[in-house]
Formats: C-alpha cells, structure tokens, sequence
C-alpha cells in the first residue's frame, strides 16, 4: 500500500496562499485516491490565527474542486482527545496541518490517540498527511523548534526536540531561504549526522511515498544537507556559548520533480525540465504542477 | 614579504559600523606594519551615500586612535586618474573598500591604473587591502553583482562578472545568512567549481595573508562551498529560466580563528576556545579579536 506525505511552504501573510502554492495543494489531492472526492481535515493547531487560516484552506481547495475539507480546531491536549475528532481523522482521505509554531504542534499531540491513529493510518493505509510549514518542521522525528540563525553559529542556540514522527532520519527545517536558516541547518546535522537536513524554501514541498522517495514538488528549493560524511567539527569540543566549526557538509539543491531515495541517499536529478507557458513540465509525463 | 587583504561586513542602516565590527576595523590595523599611526584611506565609491559612509569610518578608525585617516571620494572613471589619488594610495599603508554597489567598484577601477597600483602593491608590499560588503565581494577575480535567492535557483538569474582581482579562485558573497544567498552561491560555484565559494555572514571577515591563507576574523559565520568534488549538476542542460539541480557540494562552516589554506583547500578548525567577559579568545594566543 502507498502511503504519502506531502509536506508544503509559504510566506506568513494575510494572503497565505498563493497561485503556486495552490499548485502543490493540487499535487496533494491528485495523491489522493478519491481525487477531488477527497475528505480533507486541516489541523490549525499550529497557528495563533486558526480562524483565519482554516477558512483560507476551505477557500483554496474549494478553487480546486475539492469541496469536503473541514477544520479540526484543536487548541489543547483535551481538544485532541475529543472523540468526534478522533472519528473525522478515521475517515479523512487528507489530513493537513497548518503552519504557526511547531512546538504547539509536538506539545498538544505527543502521545495522543489522534497521533497514532495518523500514524498508524500513514504506515498502514493509502492515506494523505500534509504539512506546511510549522506542520512540515514538525513532520521528522527530531525538529528544530528554536534557534537564531543571522549570526555566528553558537553553541546551545539552536533547540530540537522531538517531532511529530511521520518520517524518521530526516529534520526539516522551513521558510529556509527567505530566513537565512543554512546555518542553524548545518548546526542540527553537525550534532546529529545520521539525520539528513532538509530545508524547505518558500513554495517548495516535499512528496514522501513508502516513507523513503522523495519527490520535490512546487516551484521553490529545496536543500538536502548530508553529514554522514562530514570531516570534521567542534561541536562536542567547545563550551556552550562558542562558535562551532564545521568541515565538508555534503549539500544538495533538489529542484522541481527530483527524486531522493532516504534508504539509499540517492540524490535523482530530472535532466530536461521544459517551460511551456511559463509552467514547468516533467519530461515523459505529462503531469503539470 | 607579507601581503594582506581584510575582508569585513556591516549591515546597512544609518549607524555603519557597530560593536563588533570595530573588533574587525582593529584588526585591520594590527595586521598594518605602523599600527595605529597607519596611513588609511576609505574608498567610498560602491555607495550613494558616500559622505556618510566616510564620516563614519573616519570616526570609526578614531576611535581606535588611528587618526590619519582622509576618504577618497571618487565617483567616475575620470576621478580615478587623478594624479592626486594615485600619488596616495601609493603613500597609504591600508586602502579600505566600503559597502553599496560592486558593479560601480568593478566599472569604475576595472583596467584603471589607480587599480593596477593597488594589485601591484598588494602582491609585492606589506600593504591591507580591505573591502566591506561590496568591497568584500568586489575582491575577486569572479563576482555575483546580482541575483535573486529567494526563490528557486532559477537558471540565467544569478549574474556575476569580473570583479577587481584581488584574490584568485574565490566567488565572495556578503550579508549571506540575513539574506538567505545559500542558493545564489550554490549556484555560482556550480557554474565554476573551479571556485571555492565563500559566504560572509554580519561581521563576518576574512583576513588572507599571502593570497592564500585566510583567517575568519569578527564574531560572524562564514561558509565554504567547494565544488571541486561536486557529483553532478543539471546547470548546462536545462533550458535558460528552468530551476537548477547540484548534488553534493561540500559546504563548511568557519569560525572565529579557524584558518583555510587556499593552496590545499584545507581547512583548520580551533577546537578550543576560551570565554572570557563575553570575549573570544584563540588558545594559546592572547589576541582578542
């Protein structure tokens, strides 16, 4: 069985989705085996503005067709409990979590009922769970939830903790271009080199299917840091505080339809992208994003 | 003989030159044969504002007691002959470049004698050559003068041109972390992997001794991006306007007095660093930077 999960960016706005961002929107439900029949649920936990942002979400995929999308506006841990919830995550076909602050996210649903039952419907069934991105940062095992990234890289100032746990060995870090964020990346990697850092730009998502292919999809970039092979850091050596110095990161810029393979860190580059009307188009495929 | 040339940033507000870079501004001129009675001259011609960029470096460099510091406005190809000017530079003991546009750095001096003076005594005398922001990426031999980073690595979208040659084999970027330029110097060393690139976070600075041995100066990051071993990039197939893929750049963060050998590409990190009142202190060395 297939499993997915689609993970997607944007710019903090009051207007949060764009014409683009609608695109990977409509990557996500054609991921869906009920296609615009889809039942999807939103998850505006993250987000401080959860009226807001739900209502945005119903209007993009209504533009889409897609007209069963529904809001789980879940504040607390005791929301998250609610067994009305519980049933509409039981038979969504989509469930997509909003962006705000990841810590919202790990904080009200670590080991909750609602998360293993995505868990368990991701892993087991042909089921959609998408995130943007706080709800992408909060998609690995391990998250970056913190961390100054415009000056030096100090010791202790960039904070993880555990994340929602769709996909292990990865963390995922968002708004990565447009934040300046390669540092605090880099830094997460340099402590934990079996994990690869995947940093999102604006408009740039991620499709994972079987838990281990990646495809990018949106118009923005995605960064691939790999530090299985890194030479050299002080990262243990230096006191709290310090500046840390790191030696030979690999690090990748995936782009539009590259695949990565997380079991062989197999990075697959598409050779010929044609533009037609100023829209991307995969070679042999059809496929419009 | 020893040669110099300092490299620092600022960022670009009213108050130029903060705390931390005069840490840089000191350094500069201890790294000058006569100290604190070192003959400067500020070259303001990348800015708009070039009388209140030189106001500010003159009481910058007071503060530190250097005193006999004059600006050098030139603001056309015609100023640069000058006889007046020629005959200074050929007197001063530091030239320093300050921030704005490196393509008026590069259109202005490009082929001019008061340029080939400089070089000539930047390769053969103890001279400090030192360049902020623009002045810094007007360095070398290669330069990006333009490019958006905040979307995909767009082909055709990142420029570069020749900058003023004073270090060989390097593509320097500036304000790199604030504005997230990870992907516009990705993609100018993929387009050059000949190039080691290098990537100057606020008050970052690099002090190269030689023409090869650079040393991180200021409390900012710098990063490296060497493309030698590069795996594969898509840069030369997709059509002009596609987005970019590169695999496996090898990128490394460097801190306060880590060194970085330009002739073997490799790489020193400290692996101590002492704190002391906030300070940063190399070990076995008591210059505090």
């Amino acid at each position: 069985m297939g499993t997915n999960l689609s993970t997607q960016e944007y710019i903090v706005k009051p207007n949060y989705l764009k014409f683009f961002e609608r695109g990977i929107l409509k990557r996500i439900i054609t991921e869906s085996d009920n296609q615009a029949g889809s039942k999807v649920e939103v998850v505006t936990t993250a987000s401080q503005i959860p009226d807001l942002v739900g209502t945005e979400y119903i209007e993009a995929f209504n533009q889409l067709n897609v007209t069963r999308v529904n809001v789980l506006d879940i504040r607390t841990r005791e929301d998250a409990g609610k067994k009305e919830y519980l049933d509409r995550i039981r038979e969504a076909d989509v469930v997509m979590f909003s962006g705000g602050d990841q810590l919202r996210l790990s904080s009200i649903f670590g080991g909750t009922e609602f998360l293993q039952i995505l868990k368990t419907r991701y892993q087991k069934e042909k089921f959609v769970v998408a995130g943007t991105s706080a709800g992408a940062a909060a998609a690995s095992t391990t998250m970056i939830y913190r961390g100054q990234s415009n000056k030096a890289l100090i010791k202790g100032e960039v904070q993880m903790t555990a994340g929602l746990g769709f996909i292990d060995s990865v963390i995922i870090d968002t708004h990565f271009v447009q934040r300046g964020r390669i540092g605090r990346l880099l830094y997460a990697v340099a402590s934990n080199p079996g994990m690869l850092g995947i940093g999102l730009g604006e408009d740039a998502g991620l499709l994972i299917t079987e838990g281990t292919m990646m495809e990018a999809i949106g118009s923005g970039l995605t960064i691939l840091v790999n530090g299985r092979k890194m030479a050299e850091t002080n990262i243990y050596d230096v006191e709290m505080g310090s500046p840390v110095s790191i030696k030979n990161m690999r690090v990748s810029v995936m782009s539009i339809f590259d695949k990565y393979d997380l079991l062989t860190n197999q990075l697959i580059i598409k050779k010929t992208i044609k533009i037609e009307d100023g829209v991307f188009i995969a070679p042999n495929n059809n496929d419009v994003l």
